[in-house]
């Protein structure tokens, strides 16, 4: 996943903005212009407006779109190349872009991260970080074609069997859970989707069984 | 649903930003620091950035959450107070926040815009509108308690036996899909969730029957 640090180790560097510490300069001049976070005429919540030109900054929860990718019966997974995590494996995945739905953006993600091409069949999981301001859909997936590769952002692309897994090199808990909940309905055609295992809010990996 | 005007009529007010438009002024100056639209070190896609500054605007789709709640077989509506849409019906949703997972954003939007205290049950359809940026998430629901009000975004807010619904006075597609596909899993314990009925991607109401 790229920039998806759902651990409690890593910088918060996807994580909602702090408010009324965002800033903006004129080129040349020492003075910064400072958004204030104050409650907008007809809002609800404080946002960061800028007091001077009134640009409101609306800072909402980002989407994550990825997948659980699967050839004959392994699971497709990716080497970080980048921080956070760089070294751990991870399901492809990343940030939704504009212009896309969530399949499109979870296709895209596997074609950039593991050069696949890969076929969605449903969706797996909504998971809800609201620590790092995360919404992750991901979705059940196979390869479409037996080629891949390490994209720019993976040092390795490799298809594991379920036993060869490295369970103690995950990237982030979410990793872990769509896993083993991919694992608990595999078989099954039509799925109710899961949200986060109860209690786990993607602080820590999950102590569960695998 | 605060915002989410997913018709062709309607100002694409909560719509991605025009790459490159977006402007930030020094107080008392002319000049406008523009954002220009260029693919930053490291990225794959052209983002905003203050060439003077260095700041990147990441705009991603947003998040609208949501809910059909229903009492008695009847469906709670709210006629809308403000823009886009005013007067027109909608299903108690809007954009999630900051600090809420998308389940309690729905248990949210509810209380603010119906006063009503809903209990969420399960995931009912992931809805993709990309020409305005948003990614819609409905959840069946129902009341917690059988009181409502009209809260400051609604004119009014009802409960509808099925064949009371203003069809003619729906604010939104999605509004005619929730509802629709609701209805078609009524009854049902665990559900694999919808999304765009197939061919829809909301810029005009579907012309399926009810």
């Amino acid at each position: 996943m790229t920039n998806s640090p759902d651990n409690t180790d890593l910088p918060e560097k996807s994580g909602p903005a702090t408010p009324g510490a965002m800033k903006h300069r004129e080129p040349g001049s020492e003075r910064e212009l400072m958004f204030r976070n104050r409650v907008p005429t007809g809002d609800s919540l404080a946002r960061d407006i800028c007091d001077h030109c009134g640009f409101i900054h609306y800072d909402n929860p980002k989407i994550v779109v990825g997948s659980v990718v699967t050839h004959g019966g392994r699971f497709l997974m990716c080497r970080r190349a980048i921080e956070p995590r760089r070294n751990f494996w991870t399901l492809p995945a990343g940030f939704m872009e504009h212009g896309e739905t969530t399949a499109e953006g979870a296709v895209r993600e596997a074609r950039e991260e593991a050069n696949a091409d890969i076929r969605i069949h449903d969706l797996l999981a909504i998971y809800n970080i609201p620590r790092i301001g995360q919404v992750q859909i991901m979705y059940r997936a196979e390869l479409a074609s037996p080629e891949f590769s390490a994209g720019p952002e993976s040092l390795e692309v490799r298809l594991f069997a379920w036993e060869e897994i490295p369970w103690d090199e995950l990237a982030f808990p979410s990793v872990h859970w769509a896993l083993t909940q991919f694992r608990s309905v595999a078989g099954e055609g039509a799925i109710a989707p899961f949200s986060n295992p109860e209690g786990e809010t993607g602080n820590a990996f999950p102590k569960t069984a695998r």
